[in-house]
């Protein structure tokens, strides 16, 4: 068995003589031992010599006395005795004596004896119950003779915690009826009335566990909600106090005190399994919690903390679950496992099923609109579980134990009502207004379905922000006042009570969606054409085919210039007033390296880097909202600002380059937003000419550079190259009529051969739409002439025109580039909210801002594409230049 | 003081009778206490009754007896005396008795006493220490009597231990001269040689703790690694066994055995306030650990843990603070807190120092080359802080508990160090090939300073592909086999060991960082010309100016087309074969939604999701970067698989989209990389011209589509557009010489004036190149002839020309369109392995995968925006193109 250094395991490592022998000679490490040489000899209790025993010889080989006596073996002085004896210890008054633990002294005997006997020995008379000895007029007989807890109720004085036990093992539940555990408690507490009431609390009779608080309707709410506790709670600062420090006074099954145990602060959530607690908790034990309440002046303390047993039943019904506070009945004392109640026959049995607490939590209500971080006493409230033993080796149990801070938070869902009220208003007025902005822009006096589909179009797009304010203002609120707050003042929304919320989130993130695609569509399906005004310069010379000779035509003049500018508005219908890659990269820096992150978590702390061993509270789910959309849309604002003043400023400005290209290339660009709406970019090269070669290109460069030449504006002497069109019917109704032919071919009539037609058809409708437009801004036609003016202030405000293009149509100046609202340089606000919304959805879905930044920029990515590809296919059918230049 | 139901703390709730009283009546909960009516009468043990006593009264109002007499207060009945009685115990044979602890009744004395002295009275001749009695030649007593530690050696038997104690709270120090408590300890030990060791255990005395293993040189690799333990480690499957149980036997101060305890597997470091620990140890207790061996078959068993105390002294020295094994001293039996040694003066004062067990680390060493886990003993090395008390309130300590588990790696490191030299020779070959191959494209056949130059920076590129293969392969290794393997084989290199590897990461990042800034240098100087074949196709009609006729010049060729390519080369300039943002985001998302991150966990676990509150164990440094630098290779080459077999083929592929603008533009890009080496894209027009308007480019489009004109290629019949060009030194001289005067003027010559010379220069420089090299291409220069042909396979292997241009230049046809090499699309192995490299070199830095996505963006971003500015400058300096048209 021992080889080398390795020895066997084994709890103590001392020897013990053979029952019968006794030692002989011992210096600690090893023994010798004798077997007594006669019989009816027994061992000393000593072990080290040998007697003749009075009466029998024990299993253990001791002298054994009967009951009421004690074994004597020495004499007074010490020497051993031939024979021990046996004496009878003198029960009766003055003596009061009976044998002590170890059966070899007399000693005084328990109080309730002589009380109720006037002798050690209770008499037939009265009733021996758990060590203790009771006249008949206090116990209920009826009940006592079926009370069989025998086994449980050999202690004395503590008899009465042990029923009071029983009862708690019993969930607290009694009826009016039957006579239980706790009936019996109950009896006896009304029985024992007399006696007072210990700690000058009502509900606690001296001698008696203290199990209920009163059963009056309404005590619940008075105990909770009356007077707040006397010391407040902060979170900052000095004076910080935010220690919740619970202690439990321990007691075992049979109601002896064990200890004061202190209870773990924080949350914690643990599986357990099911043959460790077996192991562990043999018995259960019983806890009586209090809270310490330490203020400055005075010393510890201590609160009876109440306890909200779910599963207490009152004649069979669950009084407990309910959220009605007046129906419930406060209790104390609590029991965490009991793997005794369900032991079969023997208690040494493995019990068939455990009651385990599977989930305490300890509330604490903010007292309302305390600046002084006031709460009121803390409520316990505890959830059993039962668990069917079938396998104790593999079978878990999962227990949570937390702490929960919670203020009344009807007061701030009405303000958010009022303010989803009002704002809500507010945007059915601005969505009415827009619809009528759209109409007169589509020249259709008609109100009809697609009017009330447009409408609610921009309706959802208007709620989408009432509702995205809303949010971002809650979860500022909550972050800003939660997180700075010195006295607590305000405490954060419980998961359940975030549930609103994140309706809400969701309600802006799927009108915002809404919102998105409408403009993404309208984008799509704008009409666009490129008005060359460059005219031939000469005459080519050109091989006709079959007949040989050279024939003089007018020199053709080149489409690269259209083509250039195609490619690069092309090219700009997805930049943006911002970085979207970078904006993902910069938010996910800041949240998961700088550490914000950290400040969405369910504490006061505002600290950004945290200990990894350190506690981590759960993470609400308003606060990373809050801090997610804040975070987003600062950094988008940052970034634009940037590109605003500095990179457009200094660097590149893509927009204001298209509009110099156009100057340069000698091209218009005429945009169609809307029926009889859009924009208008005048490109009349200042030289006349600008299909030339680069000789004269570099000549006229510089001649402009150098201001030699006239302004490139289309008013002469101004500078004003865009502008907002409101065009006539007419107008339109001929745009459309020269397109016409190419619209057709894209219809059903399709029998006759189109490919080699809708060439020459697309290149016909071409030059007549190049002729047509450029003759209209050259005034070449009088029944479709346009006048240019400024728009008013009011009409800038409101986004509508006032005055309806009848006669003449209306070219307003815009030096703001408001063409680019047809592309998404336009529309950042827009975009910039739905990527926040579609980040914050993400991560309230996932608790994962990793996930969240990564689907965002996929998000991006996908709309991006699709509003390159898509709108690179319409900008080819709109201007007829062939795809495959648009590169 | 009680206040509605808040008591006051106190650890009893029971009630008591005050000295002198009596209590009269108790029922539990409250007591009626009476004055003992005559002088010198004591109250009665039980607190009952009063009764006359035979000597004085003590302090707590009960009778006293002198030493070695109990006191009697009860007649063997239980009838209580009215005179108490002291009877003095028989101490002699046969009785040996002495009074029990309560002082009540006389029992039999301790062994020790009637060993020494056959009675139960300590004679003078003998020695009483700590509550035992000693023959005095056991102990030497010129040591003995100055051993005043009486106070701790009141137990019995436990005294031999109490000294083993004081010896390990003096760091087991001893030295041969003075007799301190380990000297004393030694000297029992050898003079209780004969009472045999305990367990078989050589060092181990019956009697004694076992602190010392033997003085032997070598005797510590002796006992650790001579033989492994009886049982394997396996990771994985049915036989999986990691737990490293350790009980320890605790002993009190005093040498008393307290318990088994089992010892906290994991890591922990925590911080600990110096006021805790006074509170929680205010005596030390020491531990004898244990491994706990449990195989298969057999029962548990104990195999002791040696210690190594670094603060150990042998006559003064810290023997055991180096690495040599041998002249290592092992012990046993270890303090965690010594908080007694350090009290001045009387044992209840602050003690002014403590002494804590800053550093405990448990390690195993793997046996070499095992399959099946096996590991030689663990070895507990503890290191010891002593503090100085100043202010324990707020004065903290840093301890730390480790477990570590070693292997020898001096084998991989010889592997490592091979591979590096076979590899790094090879990258020799391969940098001196690449050398001379610029040497021959340069056109020089010196060797000069710049060809050595040259030589490092290609040998650094080489160079840092080696190390990042060899970092790469040891990453997968342990990534592979230590996360793998189900027996335990392999360990990961402690982070000490690592150091190496991160070395050589380094260096693979710095010489990549070289190779890759060397790249981006030859990329933003390289030489480019657009050759526009457009030729004027009529007359067109000017006003000279001051004439005022009109006059017939040939009408210009529009330099748009021109414009057009330049604008797409521009923008071609950085696309790469992966997308690099996606490729962050996607390595981020594997890393840390997905969870592969874990996989870098010190530990054999291969889950990805851990549970959060599970413990974590730290990072490895080498497990980190071979996850990352394969996970990023791997997305890498999918994304490249990706664009080139689908995307690249159904959707855009911009490169071969600029080689077909070339065509249709009608416009040729010569390439010159090197000096007489470079890239030509033939784009002359299939159908003569290019420069016309919408119809014409439409009818061209549609006839080459259905192959009614030529072919494209630069042979007649052939389809090859793009070529390697190697050009003589004479064709170079000329390119030149042309571009001279344009050259010059950014020279230091600037005393004529500049500016509008310089645009005509430009202009005029253009025209002669477009020019000069049109006729090139045409065959129109006799002596600047070149040829077209293949290239053989060993050139293209090799990426050398063999063929000198002596004569005529040569043209290499090159369908795979390496011209992209001058671009960032030719690179992409470059790029990558840069962007790998530096995304792990960041993140081994900072352990933080988000920072280093964050920043590897970051530095995408710049470099990109380096290329592309500088890039477009030196477009617009080569080709003549104004910058403005760059866009």
């Amino acid at each position: 068995m021992v080889k080398r250094n390795i020895v066997q395991l084994s709890a103590r490592l001392t020897c013990e003589c053979k029952t019968g022998f006794r030692v002989l000679f011992s210096n600690g490490a090893s023994i010798t031992c004798q077997q007594c040489p006669e019989a009816n000899q027994g061992v000393t209790q000593d072990g080290y010599g040998c007697i003749q025993c009075p009466g029998s010889v024990s299993e253990n080989g001791k002298c054994q006395c009967p009951k009421g006596s004690v074994l004597v073996e020495r004499d007074g002085n010490g020497n051993l005795l031939n024979e021990a004896r046996c004496e009878a210890c003198s029960a009766t008054e003055p003596s009061f004596s009976a044998p002590d633990t170890t059966g070899t002294r007399c000693v005084r005997c328990e109080d309730s004896f002589i009380n109720s006997s006037q002798s050690c020995v209770c008499g037939t008379s009265n009733i021996l119950a758990g060590g203790m000895c009771f006249s008949p007029n206090i116990l209920p007989t009826a009940v006592a003779s079926s009370v069989t807890y025998s086994q449980l109720l050999f202690s004395k004085r503590t008899a009465c915690q042990a029923l009071g036990n029983m009862c708690v093992m019993n969930m607290h539940s009694f009826s009016s009826i039957t006579n239980d555990a706790c009936g019996l408690y109950n009896t006896i507490y009304r029985a024992t009335a007399a006696q007072g009431s210990s700690q000058d609390i009502s509900y606690w009779r001296s001698n008696l566990p203290w199990l209920y608080y009163g059963e009056q309707s309404g005590l619940a709410s008075r105990i909770l909600q009356t007077e707040p506790l006397p010391v407040g709670f902060s979170f900052k600062g000095a004076q910080k106090n935010t220690n919740i420090e619970l202690l439990a006074a321990v007691y075992s099954m049979r109601g002896d005190f064990l200890r004061w145990e202190s209870v773990g602060g924080g949350n914690l959530q643990c599986v357990l399994s099911v043959s460790e607690l077996l192991i562990g908790y043999p018995e259960p034990v019983f806890y009586d919690v209090f809270l310490v309440i330490q203020s400055a002046q005075e010393t510890r303390r201590l609160l009876a903390v109440p306890l909200l047993n779910i599963n207490q039943q009152f004649n069979g019904q669950f009084i407990n679950q309910g959220s009605n506070m007046n129906n419930w009945y406060l209790t104390r004392r609590l029991m965490l496992v009991d793997t005794l109640s369900g032991r079969e026959k023997s208690l040494s049995s493995t019990p068939r099923v455990i009651r385990v607490a599977s989930n305490i939590k300890i509330g604490f209500k903010l007292v309302a609109n305390t600046q002084k971080g006031q709460v009121y006493p803390p409520l316990m409230t505890v959830d059993f579980s039962d668990i069917l033993i079938t396998d104790p080796s593999t079978q878990t149990v999962t227990v949570s134990f937390s702490l929960e801070y919670t203020m009344d938070q009807i007061e701030a869902r009405i303000k958010t009502d009022i303010a989803l009220g009002v704002l809500g208003g507010v945007a059915v007025v601005h969505s009415l207004l827009k619809t009528a902005s759209w109409k007169r822009r589509i020249a259709s006096p008609l109100i009809d379905l697609q009017t009330i589909l447009k409408f609610l179009l921009f309706y959802s797009g208007d709620l989408a922000n009432v509702f995205f304010i809303i949010t971002l203002g809650t979860g500022l609120y909550w972050l800003i006042f939660f997180k700075a707050q010195q006295f607590v003042s305000v405490l954060l929304p419980l998961a359940a009570q975030e549930e609103r919320f994140v309706v809400y989130v969701g309600c802006a993130f799927a009108l915002k969606t809404v919102q998105f695609l409408h403009k993404l569509f309208v984008q799509l399906s704008v009409d666009i054409f490129f008005v060359d005004w460059e005219r031939p310069r000469g005459k080519a010379s050109k091989h006709v085919e079959g007949s040989g000779e050279g024939k003089s035509q007018a020199s053709p003049v080149s489409i690269w210039r259209t083509y250039f500018v195609a490619n690069e508005w092309n090219e700009i219908q997805t930049i943006r007033k911002i970085s979207p890659t970078f904006q993902v990269m910069a938010v996910l820096f800041f949240l998961e390296v700088v550490g914000f992150s950290s400040l969405a978590l369910r504490d006061p702390s505002s600290n950004l880097l945290r200990s990894p061993d350190a506690y981590t509270p759960p993470y609400s789910l308003i606060l990373r909202y809050g801090l997610a959309s804040a975070l987003w849309l600062s950094i988008g604002l940052i970034q634009m600002i940037f590109f605003t003043l500095f990179h457009e400023r200094f660097i590149e400005d893509k927009i204001r380059q298209f509009v110099d290209l156009c100057s340069i290339s000698n091209i218009s660009v005429l945009l169609l937003s809307h029926r009889c709406f859009g924009y208008y970019i005048h490109g009349r090269s200042v030289h006349g000419h600008a299909d030339t070669n680069m000789d004269e290109m570099n000549t006229n460069l510089k001649r402009e550079a150098d201001n030699l030449c006239g302004q490139r504006g289309l008013l002469p002497n101004s500078d004003t190259q865009t502008f907002q069109i409101s065009i006539t019917n007419r107008l339109r109704a001929q745009y459309d009529r020269i397109l016409e032919p190419l619209s057709r071919r894209n219809g059903p009539s399709r029998l006759m051969d189109a490919t080699a037609n809708s060439c020459e058809q697309s290149t016909k409708a071409y030059h007549t739409m190049n002729r047509f437009l450029g003759s209209i801004i050259d005034h070449a036609h009088r029944e479709m002439d346009y006048i240019v003016k400024d728009k008013l202030l009011f009409e800038r405000l409101v986004g509508m025109e006032f005055i309806e293009p009848l006669d003449k149509s209306i070219f307003y100046n815009d030096d703001s580039h408001s063409f680019a609202d047809v592309l998404f340089y336009g529309n950042e606000a827009v975009l910039l909210i739905f990527d926040t919304l579609f980040f914050c959805v993400v991560d309230l879905g996932s608790q994962n801002f990793i996930l969240a930044a990564v689907l965002t920029y996929l998000q991006q990515l996908i709309f991006r594409l699709i509003r390159n590809g898509i709108g690179r296919r319409n900008l080819a059918t709109k201007t007829l230049v062939d795809k495959r230049f648009l590169i």
